[in-house]
């Protein structure tokens, strides 16, 4: 028996795009010789559809996509995710299932068990989990058919209670499949291959695993879907971060002519920035728009941004608008000149200082001489915020937030200011992770200035202002942030690990105090296991810990 | 027996306030006899917590705040509403819990079994669901005690399976009590009556319902707690909009002394005026904040926050910016001025010409003579915004943003001008639903100008504009919204219902691309039960259906 896997790209609710890719995959494996084709999780209406799953029209799209597809399965069978309704009248209305689908028909549904409702997942919001497992009978085969998490019950995990193979081993299938839609942090994959290959050993069978490829606004799908044989180890790897279709031999309860090949991840920093990449690009081709707008400063974050854009969108899709203030130095607009020419994308250069001088003007009556402070430093981030979106609405040019996480997480940046844009490309990279993705992006030629790397940074509101002013150095700040942010931990223990006492409650402060700025940025690339947005879910108005 | 039902306003993460607070209670109750008092659900931590739950310090707060309770407790027993950790491996690590306190001691636990997922609820994000069901047996009495949503199984709800009633109910219990954290929206009120009378009755119990009282961010809790016979008829009713607390005398199976009384909850926009000025208040208060300010245009809905602001802080704590434009009416600053003359609160005015003016020169360069168009009116939205911000940044004022639903479900607005703030005090209330509070606000004098409710609305952003060059009648619009937004109809739906076809179309699409917005606008005060923000969870980059 022949099994294709098919990693596709799939966008939210674009049924007439997600169905043609799908039947187009599937006239490709059986021309291949394929019996079976299979698709990933929810495959049919992409991941996560969120409350469109509350839409009545949205479950007909997806019933009708799925006869469509059901259609064009003739001399192949297929593993298809979607949405179906539960047939009974208690519990939730859904359950998020893999159809079987041969002959044109559907000859049976999977429906996945353990929900995830942590981080960005919101699964139990939708879905019924199922209590029933049967494997999928096929050609004299036995299927054991299980959605992404349903796997993930693996080595004593206490999360969850129920598992789905363990009950499905009774059956004693001939071999495991997993369709999934498990997105991208830089740490993740080898999550995965661990959780995978361990059932693969438990239960002595071959695992066939389909991931999704594709970022959906915020959440990046890195595909790198595996095959493992019986004993856990890997026999093949689809690629990370593009689309891909393979087709293997099943026979005699193994998958045939592969040799074991050992799991080589890319560093994390190759993987951040593909991830990125794919990010920029999916948000622009989903979205319908080509061009990119945004402020560089000279900085290194801006810089990345542009250069990150330029190699996803082509740098005659890029416009940079270099927008000095008082405060900025000769060497900035150098540097950021140097990137433009570097990359070869478009430029304006328009100085604040008119907009920024009327202000003041305009606000002296009501502000009778009070000293320059950080208002005045915040009207000129916000008259660069009208400038860019003014090329934004002028164009149609959509404007990248530059921002990193170590700043997103200390609130060190303007609301309405830098912190504007439709899409924040580094508000999950800390920024040590910055300077080390500015390296691998020269690691070949200098793209990113050097001056930029070497600079001490500067958001250069106020006369020989310094980042090292207001923050500690990034490579202390950043340890002590992921200490908080990523494992959660109370001061106290953040303490005890040898961090200042004073520095430790001061920047937890700063954190907590930033929620309700965070509340208003756009959606952060989520490139780690906790990127700021919908999966970190914090009062606004709460009193915090320190 | 004597019960208190203590109704408090709690502050999340507060645990200093939040336990003061309810120890002061107890000790209230215990003057006046009682020998039982009862909390809301989560009390000790106030609701909803969120990803604070996650957090390991935050959970020893919990428990230490309990232990300092139960020290309050002697010659009272209370039933406290907290997070306490499952004790076993298997599942999730926390129960939304109640603890039944006595002699200074948790006696028993009852652990919550129906948790919400919909809408504004992520509570299996963090809690197991309960599978016992026991009552708690207290001076001779067996009490049935649920928390919250374990109640709402009644009727055939097909949402839940388990019945916890219909377990605890063999126990022969002689009272029913409910601690809850139910949020308001207007028409929410007349569902919890029909549900708790429906339970008393199919029971055949007395219930006593506490409710939490105050505004957490954008959720509002509404209090209105209340006494049911064993009848389902209504025998007393907490304050709406307050904290209470009131003690009833239960004996020989009954609560004594009192009568029935009719259902008469308030109107709805009397509800909708309450549920605003406490939300207003609790931002504030929480915060630590006492100084509003925000931008007035002459126009209905910066008038009425402005009104509601000087209601709920003080007209001395409201500073109203008025930032003509050259396109601003005369009318508008006379109505602007009028509103700021009847409340007494301070104002500035601004005109934004030259910083507008200043923007378009810095930008002919690029624009190089294009025509004026939607780019010119977001300059001078965000102009504004840079002005109220400087106000919020130099004095520490709060921005009100005054946005309607109307308005932030069609994208009608400029991102980082008029959408700004750090609360939206309208977001959830349609254009249709501002004129009725204007004319509630002005029910014994005028104090929204008779002007600023009759004139037609206008962003005045370019000579002439009405709001009805965009947009429908608001009498239309709102309907055609509220059959979307609401109740989630397709345009096929909607327009059966008789709306204009190419109407339907026009607004849904609007709807859908507003959504990257609406991401980036301040938490919405909820008053309805579907408000946009964490109740609403829609992709950006999704294709939508119209």
């Amino acid at each position: 028996m022949k099994i294709a896997l098919a990693q596709l790209n799939y966008h939210i609710g674009n049924f007439e795009s997600n169905t043609q890719k799908i039947i187009d995959a599937i006239n490709r494996a059986r021309t291949q010789g394929a019996d079976l084709v299979v698709f990933a999780e929810l495959a049919v209406c992409g991941y996560p559809p969120r409350d469109f799953l509350e839409f009545t029209e949205f479950l007909e799209l997806c019933e009708s996509s799925v006869q469509d597809i059901a259609a064009a399965c003739h001399g192949i069978a297929c593993i298809l995710g979607t949405p179906t309704r539960n047939p009974k009248t208690e519990g939730k209305d859904l359950f998020n299932s893999a159809c079987f689908i041969e002959d044109g028909e559907i000859k049976s549904i999977v429906n996945k068990a353990l929900l995830p409702t942590y981080d960005v997942f919101d699964e139990y919001r939708y879905f019924e989990p199922s209590a029933e497992f049967n494997c999928v009978d096929f050609k004299g085969c036995k299927i054991a058919l299980t959605i992404c998490e349903d796997l993930w019950n693996i080595n004593d995990n206490p999360l969850y209670i129920a598992a789905p193979m363990d009950q499905l081993i009774e059956e004693k299938p001939d071999l495991m499949i997993n369709i999934a839609a498990s997105p991208f942090a830089y740490n993740h994959d080898d999550n995965r291959v661990k959780v995978l290959s361990d059932n693969s050993r438990k239960y002595s069978l071959p695992l066939l695993y389909v991931n999704q490829v594709g970022a959906q606004t915020e959440i990046i799908f890195d595909g790198g879907s595996f095959v493992f044989n019986e004993e856990g180890e890997i026999l093949d790897q689809l690629k990370y971060f593009e689309e891909d279709l393979r087709i293997y031999e099943f026979a005699g309860g193994k998958i045939q002519d592969l040799t074991p090949v050992p799991y080589n991840p890319l560093p994390d920093i190759d993987q951040i920035h593909q991830g990125l990449l794919l990010g920029i690009r999916d948000y622009f081709t989903k979205s319908g728009f080509t061009q990119a707008v945004l402020g560089l400063s000279g900085g290194i974050d801006s810089a990345i941004v542009c250069a990150l854009a330029a190699e996803a969108l082509g740098p005659e899709n890029v416009t940079a608008v270099l927008m000095p203030s008082k405060f900025s130095t000769d060497h900035s607009i150098k540097d950021a000149m140097d990137l433009v020419n570097n990359l070869g994308c478009k430029h304006y250069v328009v100085p604040i200082k008119e907009a920024a001088d009327a202000f003041e003007r305009m606000l002296e009556p009501a502000f009778k001489g009070l000293p320059f402070n950080i208002t005045e430093e915040n009207i000129q981030a916000r008259c660069r915020a009208v400038i860019v979106m003014a090329f934004s609405n002028k164009f149609g040019y959509i404007l990248l937030n530059t921002s990193n996480k170590s700043e997103c997480a200390v609130g060190y940046g303007t609301l309405y200011g830098d912190m504007a844009g439709a899409i924040s490309v580094l508000g999950d990279v800390y920024k040590t992770q910055v300077y080390e993705l500015a390296n691998h992006i020269n690691r070949e030629r200098e793209i990113i200035p050097q001056n930029s790397i070497v600079k001490p940074p500067s958001a250069e509101l106020r006369p020989g202002q310094k980042d090292s002013d207001s923050l500690p150095d990034y490579d202390i700040l950043d340890r002590l942030l992921y200490q908080y942010v990523e494992l959660k931990k109370s001061s106290r223990d953040i303490i005890a690990q040898g961090f200042d006492e004073e520095l430790v409650r001061k920047v937890i402060k700063m954190v907590n105090k930033a929620e309700f700025k965070r509340y208003q940025t756009p959606p952060i690339l989520r490139v780690s296991p906790k990127a700021f947005g919908m999966g970190r879910r914090m009062p606004i108005v709460g009193k915090y810990l320190s």
